[in-house]
């Protein structure tokens, strides 16, 4: 299947087959593909939870306006991002290109500098937004992901993202929700799998220059 | 090559071969893989411009901290996105799910006042934020497809969206520049197509529950 098919083939899947998981290989490749989602600067503030656990996937339906993909689908994925970029992050940032590439310092300090001095002086707010942003990128990445290996996905950005972080335990691990994705496979009475995709017409969508 | 091997395969390419013009093939790849993209609410206020013209390319790069590969990738995409969602363009868009759904009125119309309220009551700087994130996971997707389809990109955020949205004529249209992406082939002296990728381990972005 081309992608163009693959893309076709997807959508917002909301009724899963509770019954069937997803083989531990494709959740490997979800969390390896989601690994290799490019971020701004590459600085990833974005951590990928896989959720598995029936009895937590079951307490986020309620924080998710009820919707029971929550619970039925094989696994959860939810899109969290780090509360803050500080000097500390960025630190780390840059032992890991040095470790990777062994980088000389001299020659990473120019970046490093306007890097430091961009989070320093960035507004909390717009910040906070930009960081949030990057787990946008991670979840269009793992869409087009599923569709290309016969993944069902239903992308959501609706639920209760303090509730979700509370149950979840991110606040002391320094993250908090952004995005939600249930996966794993479409039950065959879907009604939502046999409608026709509502997009614009491409000419309506492009403009070429 | 699978979809991991893919996404090893792409980097931000800094430096493309300007004498390697994308097929229309490709570009319509692009135009349509772009077109299914998700969006919230399937509302679609994300607009491609695809930019082939030398001169206007050429004309950006001041306006994009001078990177080159914006003249010289062999496409200039561009995510726009709408200004403001207002009654009328959740109008059209039910128009168009009743076009392709014959849905009757009745049957959307709880979905469509719920939909007119939160536009309606959403603060303006929540409202321009939840748009422009859209274009985040329309990027998300097309680069992994550029990945998937052996185009070589650059994701970029960084360019002055005031002068993209002059040059480009973008107000007149009720559009505003969010992302730009310089699509081609990689030159073959790009000495970052070289470098080893710089990503966390897989076990320290991901969160197993």
């Amino acid at each position: 299947m081309n992608v163009l098919d693959a893309l076709e083939w997807r959508y917002a899947t909301k009724k899963f087959d509770a019954d069937k998981k997803l083989p531990v290989e494709k959740i490997d490749t979800l969390k390896s593909a989601f690994n290799l989602t490019a971020t701004s600067f590459g600085l990833q503030p974005v951590r990928l939870l896989v959720i598995g656990n029936q009895k937590i996937k079951e307490e986020l339906v309620q924080h998710s306006f009820n919707q029971q993909q929550v619970a039925d689908a094989s696994h959860l994925l939810v899109f969290a991002v780090e509360t803050d970029i500080d000097e500390k992050y960025i630190q780390s940032y840059f032992d890991r290109v040095k470790d990777i590439r062994q980088t000389p310092d001299e020659v990473l300090k120019p970046f490093r500098d306007y890097l430091e001095t961009s989070v320093k002086t960035m507004e909390t707010g717009i910040k906070k937004e930009w960081i949030a942003k990057q787990a946008y990128i991670a979840m269009g990445n793992l869409l087009t992901v599923c569709a290309v290996e016969q993944i069902d996905a239903c992308p959501m950005e609706g639920f209760v993202n303090a509730e979700y972080d509370r149950v979840l335990g991110l606040e002391a691990k320094g993250l908090t929700s952004v995005l939600a994705m249930p996966v794993g496979y479409r039950a065959q009475d879907d009604m939502f799998a046999g409608f026709k995709k509502v997009r614009k017409q491409v000419e309506e969508s492009i403009l070429e220059i």
